[in-house]
């Protein structure tokens, strides 16, 4: 095989570089490599091409909205029809009512909803709905978990200050005593612990929650009155359509959806029990665009078409072939491929080399047509079919090929 | 005239309030009256229908985003066309490239553009960007103006704790010498001031700065490295194409635009000078749905079009229309009709009679299809024609014909 060619890409990231900082900002700029794709032209299922008209099969789906292959034609038809019909009006939109009834209905720990854009103007809400509930200040959460870009979560990064996370407490994943800790140092002093429902980071394995973690976090929860807060904007969907929490057997308070809720239209939301319902009805949460009638239709069609074809159960069969498919292949070239996390969305660690190889992995494979990240999760859709995961398996054999066979890097790595 | 039944959008809001809270939640909310239609069907033009079938001439315009009328063909082919190539993919799109050289070339303050969802998205960047390069923690901003639903922007509502806008000092309107103040309180601290370029507050008339008045921050922002923020989401593009700064003959450092950016599609941005590029990229500001092309596709078909028809002229003389006819039929009626603001965004006021009086007049106004607020700046587009303010005279004469003449409601406000 050939490596791609990403010239377009390099031109008009040189020319993107005049008019926006960084050229590609936030989370978008993880793909800028200098033989890497930079901008997409057209997508497909479960593909895109980029401006050079390489074709991926794409294992990011945007960085996770895209659930049902991308240009989905029952989202895009409800989407469509909505947007003809209106998108953002001086009045609310009958589809957020409908929407909002099945999501209720679709998650069985929550009763209400309130709708925006991203995950992080939910996680934002959750926040001041645990305030509103409680009068207490501090919220709890898992160090380097992430739970969006506002300043109350960004860990002291640039133009942060000190008073926005003044009142936010790290602790490990996986600990409970840590929780129990935060408790007994503020006691009567907080007001939510946020958690994804499992632990993904980037730059390191995932982790799921040992056996009997969440039941005893909720009873701390519930026995000090901390709302319980699962940030499933990432996870949610692709482990249970019920929420991620019936995965793991415990009742959260709110849940933050987003990412796929909406198949790539943009929306998020966040859901929460009839007993904090006063406290989202007293906080303000608004946004001019938070209204918007077509993501709400294309979310609704989302959600139908997902328990129509039980698209969790379906994802987490396609995650667990592509995790056994990848680590056959790098086992025969030597490699030891370590897959965590849950099997719909899959971190990779090359485990027996050093993470340069790794890094030089993903690359080769990248350049040959399948997308993945070095140091994030991945995410498979329902448009991912057997034909995709034989393809991608003959591309990472030839990445594999390309790098040479692990015993070579070993002993490249270790010093003569 | 008879007034609207509203029976469909009452039982609708009556299912809604079970499965979200407070039924219609943040700003569309203002919608809610016991007479008021509070679900739009669907949309055209200056107009939109109810879930009753009733028709309104809308001078709320989506609470801005409307700038060229609902549903206009350009834009929503523009917007279209993306969406079939692909909207929210692994990659950036081209789009968002020529997205931000269109907005610069346009905007003359600004070198360089970040995109987002809502206005708030680039409000609270904006605060990042002055922070960062500053290493300074006070933002100066004007009591009462709104910059969106982030904590530190909420005044203590409901939910936030004092922590989030500890570093947030208000000064009151057109007050220079409470500028100077901050920063002598403050030495060396003050990282930016941030404002929107006229004041549009709720619930009292809207007021443009005074001679000198932006001079003069000016000035006191340079001598004392205080970053300029304009927050141009609701009045961008309605006073003048180049940044509403123009109009008000000052330059700033970040100017923040939102709302009418994509005609309803949705997108925000930051854009900046090239003395702030660095900053912003040393920031970290990103979120799922901030890439999606779409939008970009839409703003720029938006942007072009504003240019093509020169817009904000347009809408200032429809403007002025509106506000010459409405005063003339209030007079007519004994009342003294006050109109605020720039003329694309007025602002009204009975001014002669109470506030009762003038939300009885709005109500009675909406109820025959004229879609106004009673304490909210309203908005007009290139679409409003002679004809929607002709008609509209003839429904707001109605309206006060119903209401009886001023004397009427003088003598009844006055206890005997």
């Amino acid at each position: 095989m050939t490596k791609y060619d990403v010239s377009t890409s390099n031109s008009l990231y040189e020319r993107a570089k005049a008019v926006i900082p960084g050229g590609i900002n936030g989370h978008y700029g993880f793909s800028v490599k200098k033989n890497g794709p930079k901008y997409f032209s057209r997508s497909e299922g479960s593909r895109f091409w980029d401006v050079d008209n390489n074709e991926f099969i794409d294992y990011m789906c945007a960085y996770g909205p895209m659930i049902l292959g991308y240009n989905h034609p029952a989202v895009d038809e409800a989407a469509l029809k909505q947007l003809k019909a209106g998108n953002t009006v001086s009045l609310a939109s009958p589809v957020m009512v409908e929407l909002a009834e099945t999501l209720v209905d679709m998650v069985t720990a929550v009763d209400w909803a309130l709708f925006s854009k991203n995950g992080g103007d939910g996680t934002s809400l959750a926040a001041l709905v645990a305030r509103a509930a409680t009068g207490r200040q501090k919220l709890v959460k898992v160090a380097e978990g992430y739970h969006g870009v506002a300043a109350w979560m960004q860990d002291g990064r640039a133009g942060t200050i000190p008073a926005d996370s003044e009142h936010v407490i790290q602790i490990p994943w996986n600990d409970v005593e840590a929780l129990q800790k935060a408790i007994d140092q503020h006691p009567g002093d907080i007001a939510g612990f946020i958690s994804s429902p499992y632990d993904h980071p980037v730059f390191r394995d995932n982790e799921l929650p040992a056996d009997g973690y969440w039941q005893k976090i909720e009873t701390l929860c519930r026995k000090n009155d901390i709302v319980l807060i699962v940030d499933d904007v990432r996870a949610g969907f692709r482990i249970n359509l019920a929420g991620s929490n019936v995965a793991y057997g415990f009742t959260p308070d709110l849940i933050c959806f987003g990412k796929a809720i909406a198949n790539g239209y943009p929306l998020a939301a966040l859901a929460g029990s009839d007993a904090l319902k006063q406290a989202a009805q007293d906080v303000y949460f608004t946004g001019t665009q938070f209204f918007n009638a077509a993501p709400m239709a294309a979310a609704r069609a989302t959600l139908l078409e997902l328990q129509k074809i039980d698209a969790a159960n379906v994802m987490t069969s396609i995650g667990n072939k592509l995790n056994k498919g990848l680590i056959d292949v790098a086992a025969s070239h030597g490699y030891d491929l370590v897959a965590s996390g849950v099997p719909a969305m899959p971190y990779y660690r090359l485990a027996n080399v050093d993470s340069k190889t790794h890094r030089m992995w993903i690359d080769e494979c990248v350049g040959r047509g399948v997308y993945l990240l070095s140091y994030h999760n991945h995410f498979v859709s329902t448009a991912h079919t057997d034909a995709d995961l034989q393809r991608t398996f003959e591309i990472v054999d030839d990445a594999f090929t390309t790098l040479g066979p692990a015993s070579a890097q070993i002993q490249k790595a270790v010093p003569s």
